[in-house]
């Protein structure tokens, strides 16, 4: 059984993608809290309100990092998805974290990133372009079949 | 000793501003090569020119990573500086390696990135703002005393 | 599915309202021997009285080791509650155990101990002052849902 | 060479009672800082104040912690001193941690705590009562004579 | 599900005593092969005879060594059972390869044989004189529940 | 349970003699994808064309990787078949993988190749000439008895 | 200070082309005997003589691999070079071994090899062609200068 | 700089042998504290009497392994001596500790105890009978030349 981290960009569908495409295969998908408003809020809805918008920002990324930290460290493959808008430090993060763990990295991202995630890039397996190219090796993975 | 990695941002002379101010406290200091033009081209220059800029890329992102990746797994202390431009995912990337590795991270940053960084941030032990904040700490550690 | 461990004072049911406020989210819940006497004496009980109090203890002690350190290695988070009267000594030493170990640590405790406990909480992703928060956060962490 | 790291109480001049019974011995001692004030107000001293107690508290123990964190990390072995007073808690996270990273553990602590520090002895492999002994311990470990 | 594995003498039945007192614990239980003439030979029987008895011995351990890491190394208590008779060597280096790896240790062996045996027993959690005593250990950790 | 990992030597049905031989036995086999051409091409088959050669194997090695690593860090102990033709510099590199890992491995060789094997045959716990002795081995380590 | 094991090819004076080059860098260069026949007969030259070719080959590895898990354990950067001739299948070997623990690997090998060692070179950060090429990596990574 | 632990036997000069023999190729040695008398009370001379000789025992084998472990974990070799007396299960204990850590380990020991060692053996690189072949295999793995 294959268990995938899928980190990164919040505001497109690309986890359903990747699991709708993946369906059958018996992999384990498991990814961050992708409601933008939870996990903006999450620390200070659940611990009380903080003045300081900073520490505001700190409980609530904590709170989130204990299920980020479970789901790379229990996963085979992290796949980090890069998208066209936002500094998406938290993505870079977490590439790092996981290359550092020794997991199989897959880095999605559009080709006019190259350049600023060459760093990031030489530290995964494969750097693909859609969800259907991750689906597509997590298939060959899993099965040792090529698409078509 | 303290073995200190200093990470991330390439364009401004806070390396030298650190290591000025720390003189006489017997830190080792490492860092990535912060010639923007060497750091492009190592791969290709030593080891072949490529067609593709990809590759050309990707031939010195790896060389850098032999540097790098010594750098960090020796550092007992990792600062990594987000500057004002640029995407900087390596910076990024490396804070997420290093906290991976448990080293002690330091965040040196403007306040106006403070919530893109929260995920970051709260993998650290401290978020300063200016490179003397960080020699302030370096010489707490170091020697247990505090400015003025 | 999320392994936790429930670890410190033992003289009030935390331990229950906690996995009550969880059920059906599908964890596992760990925890020491709340008896406090079989706790005391499992030592000499099971293998043979020791005139020397000392001793006594220490044969306890390390008989609990066994089924503690098997629950905080095998979790994924750690929840340290530390209450109103004793010395709870092995509550901290339990913190810094899982702290070492990397694993997500949760600190349930009143606000009057917040200055004496300022470095358990700094390993801590939460400090809580309810069960009900500690609930919350497994919650969320699972489910990705907020309360209310 | 041996490295030892004294952790604990910060009121009495045992650190100096150890370092000067071992002077000789070629052993290096590493501790926190004892100054408490300095230790209580490092955080917002250098990275500024803060309004509320707790992160008061918080940037102070996270900037201490990346002293201790080395100290613990390099020591063969950690002697940690429960003295007569406070809560302690440091210290016994201070066992905890080094503990799970398989440190040789020296607790030197007054009799009346035997009780209560029982899971924290379970761990070591020494427990003493005075300096003395611990500077006897480390003659012994070094040299490999006894007193007298 | 706790995973126990019985090292060491291996010409009485104490192996089934603690399997059948454990019996509805939940335990799983793993051993060396018992049979004295098939581990003697397995190498030499599946691979080919060797003229030298020194390189017949040699094959057969390191055949046997496959079962016996796995074993220690899923375990998370290692019984290690010392009788009257041999050398018992192989007993005491899975003790000391248990305890490296920090499993959980129990030793169960005559009082005759403590002096001989004292730096084996100081990384134990306890010491045992009867299989009984073992279940009765297993039982508490399992259970929490102490005999009679 | 038991897995097995089964790398090297894609010519021949060695894999599926040993997994029918073993029939029964209750053991988890994995292996690399043997599908030759498959192999080659995965890279630029699911991410895209190179021109160069040299990053067309490039591509699918790193692919293949993700598989390879995952059966080899999984597996309790890793069989690595040499055949008569061919490099086989994969093979040997997944042998010094598997062995700095801690793996039990096993070595199928023909016994021409002992003397250019050695450092590899020295890494392991049996060299077997058939996939019969492989299956031997592990019903000895599975189930404790020899074969006749 | 940089520390380079030098896997590989023996026949040929490719390691003091390399050592040469780096004279001056401060870097530590570790490598196997090269000496072929002491190589060869090291374990029944020191440990007495043996009948079976094989077993006379195995106590000869088994020695070497002191020296060589030694070296490879402590680099920062291991060589590993693939000559004209020969299995070489303990370069490979080697180069499994240092990419399991890490290690920053480089290939020096001919170009008519890069089909055949795709699967190794996958693994490292550098392939090169020539020892100048290896040297002026080096240079980059302890000097951060270019060549010319 | 080879680091060598020499563990087990105490009782002839073997230590000396060996440390002569090495003299001048630049090997740290390290070991036991070889003082029977010493070894056996160190814990009650320096922490106070027991009245039962269990807990003499243990107290001293506790403050022992302070020096062993550190010994061990340093080591790059261990060599263990078996001589003809004695259970000697702290040197078979102190080799299966060295080879969990994986460490290069030399077993030195008369022919008669073969067959009893042959696990401790299997986990060995080297098994020689006489100190000045231990010392032969240190000029090799250090110098690289043989013996005449």
């Amino acid at each position: 059984m294959l268990s995938v981290y899928l980190s990164g960009e919040i505001h497109t569908d690309w986890r359903d993608e990747i699991a709708q495409g993946a369906d059958g295969m018996g992999i384990v998908f498991n990814a961050p809290v992708t409601d933008h408003g939870a996990s903006d809020d999450c620390g200070v809805n659940i611990l009380g309100a903080e003045d300081d918008k900073y520490w505001h920002d700190h409980k609530g990324a904590m709170v989130n990092a204990i299920r980020t930290r479970k789901g790379i460290e229990e996963a085979d493959v992290v796949v980090v998805r890069f998208g066209d808008k936002y500094k998406q430090w938290n993505a870079a993060f977490d590439a790092g974290y996981a290359a550092a763990l020794g997991k199989s990295l897959i880095i999605l991202q559009p080709a006019e990133h190259d350049h600023a995630l060459k760093e990031v890039n030489a530290a995964a397996l494969a750097v693909a372009r859609t969800p259907d190219q991750v689906v597509a090796i997590l298939r060959y993975v899993v099965e040792g079949t090529l698409p078509g």
